[in-house]
Parts: structure tokens; C-alpha cells; sequence
């Protein structure tokens, strides 16, 4: 067995893979569990990756013509029954408001008191609150498109939580749509999920697949769900973003109708599309090594870090100055559509600590400034993307012309990363033995880590997705937008299909 | 009586001011109530105007050196015991989620099912569950200052709701600090309300007065609260944010300590301080008019609306590439570290319908263009601070050329006008009779607009403080910070004073 290196991050991905992941959001001090079941609390490095996410996306929406709006927290028990497939979708993971205020008992502890009427749930989704309004706001032809969007929390109440993966709250957005056609509906519902696609592979530099869910794993009350689906590093899928055609369905259940140009009343056509805090959880998986986090400089909430090296303490006030020279320097430029951000490290502690605390947070560029850097004018750079220990001198002047070339680097390299790992991942498969194969762990010392995409034939029936679930824990991820569908034969039953899609283990 | 002139508020303000409130927020379709008793739906105009505070007091919050992060929505109902007055304080007000699923009774009806073992409050604050977490991250003398910010959504079931102003759930920002003196601590409380007085004066062009809270104002549990108190147009207070000085309570509660330079153990003192959607409430009623909102340019969804008009059908096409050019032309600028935004109304309806709809919107700035603009290249400009028939022709040129600069001379009106009427209804007052006088209605036709700010002398208890609410709904808004403290007698009990306070009806 070869001597093995150290690493920042213990255990590393082949020993354990889980609590690797666990690991690295605890060394990037990203989020740490709460208090409450379920719920996280997400710290400032984490948020910030956040905001960023939020900001880009933000910005694509508007310039696809959508609006922000708030809606209710709250939506009424009797709301959830309307539309007959969500509520049994929902109806086990809902957090229910009965009172709305606190009495102190006479054994000296607090009791809920004022009992509500009709109780309240924590929205899961806004479906039925927000078709209520719209049923408000549309009258004519003319009030359509309606192109909303909202930022906001939600609590579904799951039992098995994971940081950032599943927790019972999580932040999202979450976009509401009506149109007169269903045309114009699918339209938008493919559109939103171009948006996604665009988002997850050019700013977060993780390539996804773009597909339709089965029916077994639609969204409960859509007629279509459209996804994006990433591969994570122990080669399980993870989905990252959905956009739902709702046909008539919600529309009927809130009364969402509308006059055509011929005066005619019609129902609205819907959609509904939302991306989450879990996206988080997939950069991480995405992009992540044995040394910490890899941030694709695009979402990094610091593009670069400075660190000076002081040996001579007569020589720090000079060096300390050219750091924050070069900062002030580097925050006039900016890098896809954002400022470059730059944190000079003047904290007190050994130099090599502070190193790999960046190296374990991830930012994409490391710069040491000390006597020789200052003397010479010159920059010591490392790139989170490279080993540590291969950094660079460079003249101060071309360090600064070409760091959003760098950046642009760092993140073309970590994509292309992504997506070769995912080549070598999938594998288009006709034979029931080499599926069942496929998805079986090989090695004893890293059972998590295993198995990929399958590109296999499916007869289009829930009984044979029940089989393989339940065999393999593997499920169709989506069938893929493909231009080229090849006709083949069922993996499990032989029979007819017509196109391949994408089986996988999934989080 | 003279003629009453048209408007495009009914009621106006001096006619029925709450009413005339609702009519504007209705008339700018900012929200709306929602089904859920006493929540609103924010719509779009209204969200967006949320947006632009939201940017820039984000942005303020970051230059004096606090983080975003998020804390879970769900707080354990033990927890709020920690502090005694804060539960006091909170306990009557929270939604309490007692149950985690909902189930299909034998009635056909869903019911909440799956009990917790401890209740959770939907969080009205965060005090509690951030103490909890700042006592796990507060080690050492140099975790501090530790200064954290969160954007959230928070429930207070109040009994009386109103749009905005006080509604069961609501938006805000809620920033949180620890710190290892109580100087800075303080210093910490004072500096972010002199960012909110910047923001309501600079932004929102809402004079306010700064000070500090008597005892029975305080924040439930904080041994200081400082606000920030501005005048609405019915003369009545409306507190603006609060800052708080919470001493070592909270720390207590959640056993936030730290090991200081000397190795001691101690307990941090901490700050915090909020904002909400009420302060969207505070800028319809600080600068709407008889026609609708007024936006002050800085936080205005749209600078500018442009409206095309079209008596020729053949100019048609040029005159909406003409609107269309300037649009993108006007862009190209930036007004207060944002890229000018601009409509152009190109929906179907009379030119007349549509200019009204961006008066009662607020939109600071509107441009007509038709047949003469086109040929002459000019433009026809209105303003919202001044009478709608008040337009003037300008040169295209020298309307892009001087916009930035109308807006701020719009941005200074407004603040200006609010400041004058502040100045018209703030009177020193030192006779009982004249105090009691003054917060009289004395035109039964208006009994909503009366009053004003006074300043009186007040002996410093809180028996003066009742028998002035129970007899005339007053209350002190805050003891001003003022470098000329001017001694004298308490207006009711004739006791030594140090200073004048401010009173005033409120929201």
C-alpha cells in the first residue's frame, strides 16, 4: 500500500465518502446543524454562496421577464385538499400551526394556548396559496403570461436530513406561471429549465443532463416534470432543479379562468419551477477534494485572498501595505458582473494555518506577499484548482492583468473536471447481468463509491421501475432531451423502447 | 365650500386618511390581503420598492462589517423561557406548530396528526435560537466582535392587522452582535441607528428623529432600546427601526461567554437591531399625495416611465423605436449605484388611463412622446413632485444630460416637504392645557389628522407615561438625543425634568 498524503480533510473521499462531505462543510465553516429537527443554520461563508447564487439567478429571471412577489408563509389546512395528488404528496411532511399563542402553565412551563380555528400549515410549496391569487389577478386574455417568482423558506418535514442535501426548512425560489396555451406553458416550463441548465453549468461548472421525470417521480399534481440531473463524486445522481408543466390541474382546483379573445371562458394553463439551498450541497460534491472546498470562482463569495508572510517585523507595516495596495488594486476590476472580492488575512497566527484554512473554504486564488514579493514587486499565487504546492512567482503587473483570465481558467478546468468524471461514469448498457453489475459495490473498502449513469432501454412501465428500485435502490433519473432517440430493448423485460434514459443511484 | 378638485384617490386624506392609505396601496397595486388572516401578498411594484431597501441597507450593513446568515425559522418553546421579559413580551403573539403531518380523518377531512414532543414557535425574533448559536461559536476574546445580520420572515400574531404596518407575518432584516465590552456593545447599538436615520433620510427622504426608548417602550429584554421616529402625514409617530442594547441578558440566557485577554471567563454583551416592511408603509404615508404614491427616485422601482403617443397610426413604428432608443440610452446611467431603470408602456389603452397609472404608482419621472417629440427630437417631461399638468418640452439631449440631476432634485423635494410639514406640526409645549389642547381633534370633519409631535417636559416615571396614554392614546416616541438638554418642569406633575421628550399619537 503507497505511503498515503495528508490531507486537510479526514476521513478523504475513498475512505468515507458521507462523512467526508460532512467534513468538508464543517472545515469550510459553511452551515452547522441547529437546535430545531432537522433545520441548519447556515454561516456566513455559506450564505454567501448563497446570495451569489441568488444574484445570478435573480437576474436571469428578470431578463426572461419574470417578477418577484412575496406570498404567505402560511397557507390553510383546507387549501392542501384542492388539488387531490399534491396533498398526498405533502400531507406527511407538513408543520402544522394550531395555536398562536403561549400560556404558562401551573406547573411553571409554557403551553401552546388560542386554539385556531382552522389550522395553518408551514407552506411546502405554493401551489395553492399563490393559484388563489392568481385567480384574483386574472381576468382576460390580456392578464396573461403571469410571470411570478418568490424567494422565500420552506419546511418539509423530513425524516432523514442532510446538510444542505434535505433539511426540514430550506431556501428556495420558487416560480409560478399562467399562460392561455398549454404551448406557452410547456414553453415556459422548458424555458426555466434552460435557465437552470445555463445556471448549474456556467457559473456553478457543474454539467448537467437535462431530461422529463417518469410519472413516478413527478411532482404530485403535475402533468410533466422537466429536471436537471448532476453526477456527484461517489457517482450518485442528484438532482438540481426542476420546472413542472401543471397543465390544467392547479388552475381547476383554485379557479384560475380567463376570457379569450373571443370572450370565451377558459382555464389558465400553470407551472411551477424552483432551485434550492441544496445546490450548495451539489457544488460542494460537485467540485470538492480530499483537501476541502472548490469554489468555481463565478459563485466564490472571495475571488482571492492575501496573505502576507512576515519573518522581519520591521518589514510588516511595508508589506502589510502592499497587500491592501493590491486588494484596493484588484476590487476595481470586476469578473462576471461582480466586483472582484478580495479578503486581506491580517489575523494574528502561524502563516501556514491560516494557508490551508483558505485552501479548506476554497477560494480560487491564494497570493503570499512577503519581503521577497515586496522587494521585487512581484506575487507568490496559488490556485485552489492546482496542487498546493505548485505556485508561482509572478510580476505584480501581469498578476493583475490576467487574474479574471485565471478565474475564467480555474473555472473552465473545474467544469471540464466535473465532466469527464461523468464520461468515465456512464455507460450504455444492454445486458440485465452487467446493469445489475454495474450498480453492485466492487470494491469492500469504499461501498459508497460506486456504480454511475446507465444509459439503458426501459419498456416505459412503473413495474419495472419498482423492480429495479427495489433490487438496486436505482432509479430512472429522467428520460434525456435527446435529438437522436435510438430504439432498443427494455433492459428487465425486453420489450420495446423507445429511447434510452438515464438510470442512477440517487440523493 | 370650493370646488373639489378632480383626484385619483377616493377618499383623499383630509376626507378619510386610513381609508385614503388602503386606496393608494391599491391604487399602486403594491399588495394585497391575502387568505390567510392578517397576511399579505406583496406584489410586484411593492416587493420591488422592498428589493431597493434591501440592497441598500445589505450594502450598508456589509461596509460597517456585519455578515449574512441564516438561523432556522423554528424556535424550541423552551427557549423562549430563557429571558423572562422576552417571553413576556412575545407569548401572546406567537403561532405555535404543534403537529408534523397532516392525515385523511373518517370525515373526509384532513387533520393534523404526528404531535411534536416540544412545540415550535414560528420565530417573531431570533434572539433566542442566535444567543443558542453564538454561545457555540463565541470562544475566546478573539471570536469577538462577532457581527451577524439576517434577512428573514418573522410572525407576530397581532389582533389588529394593517398593510404593512402591522401584519402577522412580515419581512425584515435582524442583526445580532456580540461583543466583549459593554462600550462597544453600545457604541455598536448607537452606529447601526445612525445607519437606519442615513437610510430613512437619504433614501427614503423621511426626516427622523433619533433617541432612545422609555423603560415601558422597550424591546422585551433589552436594557436600552435607541429608535428612530418620523412623522406621517396625519401627524401621527411612526417608529422606523429600533436598535437595541441588550447588556449581558440574552448572554445569560443562552450562556454566551468568552475567555478574555487575561484568561477570565466573562459574558459577552450583545446588540440588536431591525428593520421590516413596515418601513414601506412609513414611505407611502411619508410623501403620497391625493393622486397616489410618490417615490422617492433613490428606492423607486422605475425612474422613469416613457409613454408613446400615437394619433397616427403611419408614425407608430417610429415613434416607439424613438421611445425604445431612449429607454436604452437612459440605461447606460446609473443613479445611486444603480443602472437608471425605465419603462416603456407600450400596452394597448388610452394614453390618458396609462399616464395615471404611473402617477398613482409613483413613478418619479414621465416622459410622452408623439408626433411633435419625434420630429423636434424632444421630449415631454413630468415629474411626481410637482402638479401632473406641469410638463414641460426639454431637448432629448438635455433630458438624459440633466435626468440624474432631476432626480435628485426630486429625491431633495420630497425630503424637503416631509421636513417642512414635520417642522409645521412639532410644537414645545410646557401648560397641561395647551399639551391636552393639541392632541384634541378640533375638525370634526377630519378627526384622523390632529396633533403632531410635542416636546414636553417629563419627570421620568411611567405613572406620568399612563395617565397620558390612558387619557389622550399618547405615548413618549423617545427621549431625543439632543447636545442642548433644556431643564425644566414635567408637564403633568410640575417635577424637575432634564430634558424634553417626544410625544406623539402612534402606529
Amino acid at each position: 500500500m503507497a505511503k498515503k498524503a495528508k490531507t486537510a480533510i479526514t476521513p478523504i473521499r475513498s475512505e468515507n465518502y458521507p462523512e467526508w462531505y460532512q467534513q468538508v462543510i464543517r472545515a469550510a465553516d459553511l452551515a452547522e446543524l441547529s437546535p430545531v429537527r432537522g433545520c441548519m443554520v447556515i454561516k456566513p461563508w455559506g450564505y454567501s454562496i448563497w446570495e451569489n447564487m441568488q444574484r445570478v439567478l435573480d437576474k436571469m429571471f428578470k431578463d426572461t421577464g419574470h417578477k418577484n412577489a412575496y406570498f404567505p408563509l402560511f397557507i390553510p389546512m383546507s387549501f392542501m385538499e384542492k388539488e387531490a395528488q399534491h396533498v398526498e404528496g405533502f400531507a406527511k411532511e407538513c408543520a402544522v400551526v394550531t395555536h398562536h399563542r403561549l400560556e404558562m402553565g401551573s406547573d411553571g412551563k409554557l403551553k401552546p394556548a388560542g386554539p385556531l380555528e382552522e389550522p395553518l400549515v408551514v407552506r411546502p410549496t405554493s401551489e395553492t396559496i399563490i393559484g388563489e391569487m392568481f385567480a384574483k389577478w386574472v381576468q382576460s386574455y390580456r392578464d396573461l403570461p403571469l410571470l411570478i417568482n418568490q424567494w422565500a423558506n420552506v419546511v418539509r418535514w423530513e425524516l432523514r436530513t442532510r446538510m444542505f442535501l434535505r433539511t426540514t426548512e430550506f431556501l428556495w425560489q420558487e416560480g409560478h406561471t399562467a399562460h392561455s396555451t398549454a404551448e406557452e406553458a410547456l414553453e415556459e416550463t422548458r424555458l426555466m429549465l434552460d435557465v437552470y441548465a445555463d445556471f448549474a453549468e456556467n457559473y456553478m461548472a457543474m454539467p448537467v443532463i437535462k431530461g422529463e421525470k417518469t410519472e413516478s417521480e413527478r411532482f404530485p399534481g403535475a402533468e410533466r416534470t422537466y429536471c436537471i440531473e448532476a453526477m456527484m463524486q461517489d457517482r450518485k445522481a442528484l438532482q438540481a432543479g426542476t420546472s413542472h408543466f401543471l397543465g390544467q390541474n392547479f388552475a381547476k382546483a383554485s379557479g384560475i379562468t380567463f376570457l379569450d379573445q373571443n370572450g370565451k371562458e377558459s382555464f389558465a394553463w400553470t407551472t411551477s419551477w424552483g432551485v434550492s439551498t441544496r445546490l450548495i450541497g451539489a457544488l460542494i460534491m460537485s467540485h470538492s477534494d480530499d483537501n476541502g472546498l472548490v469554489l468555481p470562482p463565478r459563485l466564490a463569495p472571495s475571488h482571492v485572498v492575501i496573505l502576507p508572510v512576515i519573518h522581519d517585523e520591521s518589514l510588516k507595516d511595508q508589506i502589510v501595505a502592499y497587500c491592501q495596495s493590491l486588494a484596493e488594486e484588484l476590487k476595481s476590476f470586476a469578473y462576471y458582473g461582480r466586483a472582484i472580492e478580495v479578503e486581506v488575512d491580517l489575523r494574528e497566527g502561524r502563516g501556514g494555518q491560516k494557508m490551508w484554512e483558505w485552501i479548506k473554504k476554497g477560494v480560487p486564488v491564494r497570493v503570499e506577499i512577503g519581503k521577497r514579493e515586496l522587494e521585487e514587486q512581484t506575487v507568490f499565487v496559488g490556485r485552489r484548482d492546482k496542487e498546493h504546492r505548485d505556485r508561482q512567482t509572478l510580476s505584480r503587473k501581469e498578476f493583475v492583468e490576467t487574474l479574471a483570465n485565471t478565474l475564467d481558467e480555474i473555472q473552465q478546468t473545474i467544469f471540464e473536471r466535473a465532466r469527464k468524471f461523468r464520461e468515465q461514469h456512464m455507460a450504455s448498457i444492454d445486458a440485465k447481468q452487467d446493469f445489475y453489475d454495474f450498480f453492485t459495490p466492487q470494491n469492500k473498502e469504499t461501498p459508497e463509491i460506486h456504480g454511475g449513469f446507465v444509459l439503458a432501454h426501459w419498456n416505459g412501465s412503473a413495474e419495472v421501475e419498482e423492480i429495479i428500485k427495489n433490487d438496486l435502490a436505482v432509479t430512472i433519473r429522467c428520460i434525456p432531451f435527446t435529438e437522436e432517440a435510438e430504439e432498443g430493448k427494455c433492459i428487465i423485460t425486453g420489450e420495446r423502447s423507445k429511447q434510452r434514459v438515464v438510470f442512477a443511484k440517487a440523493y
